[in-house]
């Protein structure tokens, strides 16, 4: 059997991929939002994201301000998620990227209360001082408490990133979401992950750092 | 709107998602690898999977009871997929999960030879004692360097979890590894990603544990 490789030098590897999906959409992108959907699309190789990831308006343009002026936690919902941000950009832009998922005050919260650790997670991160961004790509019992705290006031995020992935109450968490006077980024469906909600704030790092791709 | 969440107790979540996937596969799976192929579904909600994943035979059950006698390293590709892996698994079972993406002579070798990071953390990884299963979710350079090393004689790894995502040189990085008498499990095509390459990794850990789902 006879293998092709494709000649692309170690630093070219990713604007050849991303020429090559962009070639491929299935329609025009949103110019606001462009950036956030291919680069989704080339953490999956899933085209379906096109159709599927939803805006609140200006949300990625107003995230990207905000990331500009320093300061912006990031909280992720897993470990993997925390470990797939950009930390090069952070550093650059002055931002952080938590997850309070390993803590033992949060497993220890989720135990007493008879909660997910996801759900014990979010209320450790509502003490959070400046302007939070949520990247909820897991539980989707994380992004109803941060629905819950956002309908009721207690909390008002800088962003909600809504792609958590699977089988149960996924669909009803983005919807909750979409639902909210919050800015958001949302994947409809059952589709999302880790790698998702990391994708989604690179590109928002990636942009405000001034990284063109 | 009305949104109706299911009650789902926090402990019962995956055995919950478990059924309702298991309800909608498109196919019967083989028995060996069912479980391999039900947790990438989990871990994506991508039903496309029962039907791209691929496996050399006795792969999973040979790797199962190599993790049983202990003292496996997993090695991955990325950060990202390491922070995936079960650490309590690996605990469990004498396994340890290393990624060398990080590693400063690792980067230093990349510039020195001018290839990815990816690559040099493989050349790495060809000195580790002991068996390893090598996990790659994202970068197709180090696959290639994986099946160069294995066609060449110099690495003999227990088993190659080939999963790279995306568009430059990812279907022939698969299709070469398919070529090779080596353990392996693959997603023909372009998808896959760190995590998958956790998903089957917590699979054949869980399976290995004890831990049924």
């Amino acid at each position: 059997m006879h293998i092709q490789l494709e000649t692309v030098l170690p630093g070219d590897i990713e604007k050849r991929s991303m020429e090559l999906l962009t070639a491929e959409l299935p329609h025009p992108l949103d110019a606001e939002n462009a950036d956030v959907i291919k680069r989704v699309i080339h953490t999956t190789a899933d085209f379906d994201y096109a159709d599927t990831l939803t805006f609140s308006a200006g949300a990625c343009d107003d995230t990207v301000a905000l990331l500009r002026q320093g300061g912006v936690t990031i909280v992720t919902d897993t470990q993997m998620a925390c470990a797939g941000v950009s930390k090069a950009a952070c550093r650059q832009l002055g931002a952080e990227v938590r997850c309070f998922m390993g803590d033992d005050d949060v497993a220890a919260a989720a135990r007493a209360n008879g909660t997910t650790r996801a759900v014990a997670a979010v209320e450790k991160a509502l003490a959070l001082q400046g302007p939070v961004i949520f990247a909820v790509g897991n539980a989707p019992t994380a992004l109803i408490r941060i629905c819950e705290a956002v309908a009721d006031g207690s909390l008002r995020p800088a962003l909600v990133i809504g792609v958590p992935v699977g089988f149960v109450n996924v669909v009803q968490s983005k919807e909750l979401l979409l639902t909210l006077p919050v800015p958001h980024i949302v994947n409809r469906g059952r589709k999302g992950g880790s790698n998702v909600a990391a994708a989604i704030c690179n590109a928002l790092l990636y942009r405000a750092a001034g990284r063109t791709l």
